[in-house]
């Protein structure tokens, strides 16, 4: 336990808690029980590195990150190098690498600022939030044979009855998955939380009836517009482009007062299924 | 002139050479006329360190790229220092940062890899290439009062005769600018030129009858599909979400065959007109 992670912090908190060291590395942990099939969730990897990436910065809120994958994460102890490239008026810019032993996991780079205030009165949004029924009436998947994978017990995903289609071989056609996330037990959440909600839903392509059966992580982008705000997020993930070896997932994450307050895309490869 | 730049490689190819040094740092030089009200344009800075990272990765392709900008660049000399971080079987991700003396502008990730060959018979479109008149019937801008800016005379762009209202101050209310883009004097283009191409327009929000007059950068990624093989490139940025003092931009970039090579994203400020 570190000194970040006290269990009233809520699970995704302690899992993603890591401490710096005398020589300015942070020392955290890959958790068990955040993996898909034995490899740890992307989307959980970047909240594990932007939290210490943000603590390094000294500022709120993560405002846009970037995470190139290098190799899988497993359970054990990893090492972070945060480095603070400019401490800007607005931002500060942080690059790290995450290691476990000699083996790079991940690099990224963000920045962190204050995203409470609102920054310019200027508005116009093209789009609308999914609609989606009452998360009571969405499927909170259940322990099956491949599905749902370990890292999904670790918050609460209600998928669109309409998008679960793959779930029993059926899947409708379109690469698109909508639902809802929030933390478990009333857990808090903040900015970083967008990092874990933007990686966390099954992949568009399982509903595309095309013969894919996963698509490991290149690159992701996160923007963050605003803090969440609303005990749900409304989320939702789409794909356009499956070519040449590769696809892009771009998902948006609004609060439940239609507010958009995440945009992400990731770069994923297409092997066949 | 280094040993890369040779004059028949033409303009671009020039302007974005740089040279390995002994210490492992390659030297380059931000050159005259690639900037926009003083500042060199963004997709130039990219261009010019993502070739020292292409060459630093010994593959010939740049497949993602993610540059985060920290100050404006202004011409003179820059140093690169390209590290790479795995050299893998598929591609090889280096991180770098540039500096101008002890200024860093801006700090990149990229993969980097072969895009020549098919990878995956597995394709699926959503959209199509913008449609646009012929280049000669699309409008290339010429040297006005504020427009078009130095850096539009190192390469051939030609804008939809619907997007460019807000030349004479008729935005047409759509933040959605379409054109045409080429290298001059028949430079042959790679996939760095796709770096540069994916910035090189007028900012959507010029059309958006907003009073935003300037969008400075945040960071900017783009993905790579295929290299371009066509003489033009058909090419398309729309923006979706102003909100809370940001913006983003999404681009995609054809080739005149209907294939979609290059898509890209960046986040961008929105400070008042």
């Amino acid at each position: 336990m570190t000194a970040n992670a006290s269990p009233a912090a809520g699970r995704f908190h302690a899992a993603t808690a890591s401490r710096r060291q005398d020589d300015g590395t942070w020392a955290g942990a890959v958790h068990e029980g955040w993996d898909i099939v034995g490899n740890a969730n992307g989307g959980y990897l970047l909240a594990l590195l932007g939290r210490a990436m943000r603590d390094a910065s000294g500022r709120p809120d993560v405002v846009a990150m970037t995470a190139h994958y290098l190799s899988p994460g497993k359970p054990g102890e990893v090492r972070i190098s945060p480095r603070v490239l400019k401490s800007g008026r607005s931002f500060a810019t942080v690059t790290a690498e995450m290691y476990a032993g000699e083996r790079i996991l991940l690099h990224a780079t963000g920045e962190f600022g204050d995203v409470s205030a609102v920054h310019g009165q200027i508005e116009r949004v093209l789009g609308a939030p999914p609609e989606l029924p009452p998360p009571d009436q969405c499927i909170r998947a259940v322990p099956a044979k491949d599905f749902p994978p370990p890292v999904m017990r670790n918050f609460d995903l209600r998928l669109h009855p309409d998008d679960t289609g793959f779930l029993d071989g059926r899947p409708h056609g379109k690469a698109l998955v909508r639902g809802w996330f929030r933390l478990l037990d009333d857990e808090p959440m903040d900015t970083l939380t967008l990092l874990l909600a933007t990686d966390a839903f099954p992949p568009t392509i399982f509903n595309a009836a095309l013969p894919v059966s996963w698509t490991p992580t290149v690159e992701l982008t996160v923007h963050v517009r605003a803090r969440p705000r609303t005990e749900w997020l409304r989320c939702e993930f789409t794909s356009r482009f499956v070519s040449n070896g590769f696809l892009e997932e771009d998902g948006l994450v609004w609060d439940d007062e239609g507010r958009m307050i995440a945009q992400s895309r990731q770069l994923a490869l297409v092997p066949r299924g």
